[in-house]
């Protein structure tokens, strides 16, 4: 017995709670995980002191863990003056285990795959989830192939080769890599453990909800503007505030607004209902550079229901924030995290936010991950 | 007034509670700071929320701080059945916001800068503290100047530039740079915030020593290993461990080991006897590689008081234990925090350490920042 369904977020199919879907097996669409009982007591993740979040993990002894998540909350004065904003912080995500948030979701994703008893795992990224999935791997000894676009930044394939992965490096645009990870996994047989698709991701990174909740409960922020790729991080988000709001600890949920590069932005472009198309497009922010993500349907959603606004950026922009926030607050971002910061300009512009509302962004990789044409 | 002395470490002389000295003016000797009145109240690091640490800041609005500290603990249960250990933890001090522990020191040292009203300083460093000095300068509204050497990992070089600090990058062994570093001191009359020297950075680090502390209170290790090279984490543990068992918190200290590479070993080499004149000497430890640290006899006083050991190890153990720790436990640590680990084993091997001991090492900076030849 299980405390935890695997849904389908379409057609609300019950699947098997366990890895063996990726997909719902009735109409295709992408899964979810819930919790029939509200008040069942799952194992909390190693360090939580918070309010108890629902996790698909039966035994706390089986988490696999690198002390990922109580990451610094950061007032950032300086950046907000010179944005003309009095109450901006940063949430520093790059502060995870592997330099990037993505440790949140990989942390839950291989601590269900351990508990299944999986040993052998296949996972695509365009290089941070490759590099979280390939350490925590390492450290539950389970073999993982990661499938990664050729052109990613060399410090991150050299990253994912460090913590001893197989690496599958892939030519062409970012959705080749899905596809020949797909390819393997059917051919091998071996588990797809994709943190775009896996229901256990999110479930990870919703953690991130409830720290932001225990670290600002009494100045909670009207705003939370993400960069969004794939959305691994605004939907854990959500769903994050959103049980917390149903168990009455939070009364508002921030606005949650999602930020694009200009060259790749597929839910941008049909939320405003501006011109795009995908092609050979190149951005910066190589972590936001998903054409066809999975979840499309679902962020605009949770961007519609948070009251949110979507806004893509220039490629300067994204350099120009990146200099910025290291200049005047000492914060070394990646250019996907620094592509938010630009966005806030924009949206400050656009007067969606004003100089006195509270404004969170989580910073989230690294920097020295993705080195900026300096 | 002030509730801090800046004494010197051998003649006892009273010095200015300021940073215009860097060394003794009476015997050129390395300076400390001391806390005349052991009840006083000082102000607290931002989010600290253990026992008491005296700090030399006045006023906690003055802390220039990133969110540094309270870093992971991690147990490595996988590498310590590779080593026969059944009780090896890490903390992961590259967790840090600038990607090292150097952060600490830093934040210490340029709160106190801050609250003086410092607007311009000179720093030299091997690129870790250069980094974390040029990023907390940044955050603080400071000028700096980062004296480096030519030779500093690319990516620590990028990291100092990123901040917007002014690199001075200069040819020849490392102590060239701190040659040319005092050169501009007294040219330019800019105050020398240098972590090597200025006593507020061991006041910063010993914060280290409070979290071990904290997050091992009822299992404290019986060994915690370190690499050292000029020794700001070594020194700045040993103050932080005395002061807890000054005020009774602590019984006993943890013997402090200190692990160099063969290449640059100045201080094994004088504890243990063994043959070593400084050179042109090459360690992949370049955090390490320091052949006339001035804090030399200090270092080698709380190695005796700790009854720690000296051991040197060779370069091929620095690289095959960076690979075993990414491999076994998912974390990728620079060559500098793996020779700690090859220093480990190095301990086992002659007896120092047994299989039944509590041992905990730092792992002091991000390997992202100095990527391994693979």
């Amino acid at each position: 017995m299980t405390h935890f369904q695997v849904t389908c977020t379409n057609c609300n199919a019950i699947l098997l709670p366990d890895m063996t879907n990726f997909l719902c097996n009735v109409c295709a669409s992408t899964l979810q995980v819930k919790y029939p009982d509200p008040d069942y007591l799952c194992a909390q993740p190693p360090g939580w002191s918070g309010p108890h979040i629902p996790t698909p993990i039966h035994d706390i002894d089986s988490y696999v863990s690198l002390g990922e998540g109580n990451t610094p909350l950061t007032p950032l004065p300086r950046l907000g003056d010179f944005l003309g904003l009095s109450h901006l912080s940063a949430k520093l995500e790059f502060l995870n285990p592997t330099g990037s948030y993505k440790d949140r979701g990989t942390a839950t994703m291989i601590s269900v795959a351990h508990e299944l008893g999986v040993n052998e795992i296949i996972e695509d990224s365009s290089g941070n989830a490759g590099a979280s999935v390939s350490a925590y791997s390492a450290r539950a000894g389970i073999k993982a192939h990661i499938f990664a676009p050729q052109n990613a930044p060399q410090a991150k394939i050299a990253q994912i080769i460090v913590y001893g992965a197989e690496p599958h490096l892939i030519p062409g645009p970012r959705e080749f890599t899905t596809t020949a990870a797909l390819d393997y996994v059917r051919r091998k047989n071996i588990t797809y453990a994709s943190h775009n698709l896996s229901p256990f991701f999110v479930e990870g990174t919703k953690s991130f909800a409830y720290e932001v909740f225990t670290q600002m409960k009494h100045n909670m922020p009207d705003h939370i503007v993400m960069p969004v790729g794939n959305g691994s991080l605004y939907l854990g988000a959500w769903k994050g505030f959103m049980e917390l709001k149903e168990k009455g600890h939070l009364e508002k949920i921030p606005k949650l607004h999602c930020i694009q590069a200009k060259e790749v932005m597929p839910i941008v472009s049909e939320i405003n209902g501006q011109d795009w198309t995908p092609g050979n497009n190149v951005t910066v922010a190589g972590g936001i550079s998903s054409a066809t993500p999975p979840h499309k349907e679902a962020i605009i959603d949770v961007l519609r229901r948070s009251n949110g606004t979507a806004a893509a950026v220039e490629e300067k922009a994204i350099i120009s924030h990146q200099k910025k926030l290291a200049d005047l607050e000492g914060i070394y971002a990646e250019p996907t995290s620094s592509a938010a910061f630009a966005g806030l300009s924009e949206l400050m512009e656009i007067g969606r936010i004003s100089s006195e509302d509270h404004v969170l962004l989580p910073v989230t990789g690294f920097g020295l991950k993705d080195n900026p044409p300096i």
